[in-house]
């Protein structure tokens, strides 16, 4: 049987950060500003469903995980390694009992995503760019400020054990 | 704070069915034909994602509701009712503990999509031809096929309590 996993939602959830490979130029504590010009990258809340999860415990919440064209492409494909250009995100809502939908089942069994939580979060694959982390950039966002750069690195070594499908978790949901 | 609530997850919870408004030569128990020429969609793998939430109980599972462009522009413009053309569709996978997750994590705390559940879903608003349930059509899909009209009438009538947002639980995941 075919398992889901989730790469962003490991590292995002350890830190609650994203692992960045480092440029040559970068600051510890400054702003990354060469991944997505300092913004999430335009138009990712169109991107298709990669999968969807739930964590438990201070994480607590909902998530989906969206690829762009390139990265749905490969992951249909099964294409390991992710071509460059391939751009994985991470979305997350507060998980919240849904009053209204178990009024409906007659149960209480729902939960549905509430409000955004912070942290939106990206991996880009530039196998050139990105050499020391596999070939993926991390970036993360709050309140649409990317986080410093000492943050993202705590992220790659948490994507390091799913090496074999080329550091991604997040299966495919059919 | 803005709450998600699911029609869809409603409806096709209690009875693993959906509602279907019963054209006027429909006959009971025979699969219906005229939404989607008896096939789901195409494209709607493709479709934007509108929120996602974890059913428990018998359901078990966890569900992205998706919508068509002229479903997800009228949510992301709060517009009620929505207009003729919108498609909402619930997908739903097997709720799944990911071993690989929780080790990463340090913990156990991850749940995510495993295989498709069966009972492939769809609302479409055609405020004409389906008057008797608020302007929708219901369809369900299991193996790809159409599920019969009797099954399908159980729908309807769960979506009733909102009627303040068009008969349509889900609220749009920002």
């Amino acid at each position: 049987m075919k398992r889901i996993a989730f790469l962003l939602v490991v590292v995002g959830s350890l830190a609650g950060v994203v692992a960045f490979s480092a440029p040559a130029s970068g600051h510890a504590d400054e702003p990354p500003t060469s991944i997505f010009g300092g913004a999430p990258p335009p138009g990712y809340r169109d991107w298709k469903l990669i999968s969807v999860a739930h964590e438990e415990g201070n994480l607590n919440d909902l998530r989906a995980i969206l690829g762009n064209d390139v990265g749905i492409k490969a992951y249909r494909e099964d294409k390991l390694p992710f071509p460059d250009g391939t751009i994985i995100a991470r979305l997350a809502w507060s998980y919240e009992s849904s009053e209204e939908n178990n009024k409906a089942f007659g149960r209480s069994q729902s939960f549905v995503a509430g409000p955004a939580k912070n942290g939106l979060q990206f991996m880009v694959k530039d196998s050139k760019k990105y050499v020391a982390t596999g070939g993926w950039g991390f970036a993360e966002f709050i309140n649409g400020k990317p986080v410093g750069e000492a943050v993202l690195k705590t992220c790659f070594p948490c994507h390091e054990p799913a090496k074999a499908r080329d550091f991604v978790f997040t299966h495919y949901a059919p």
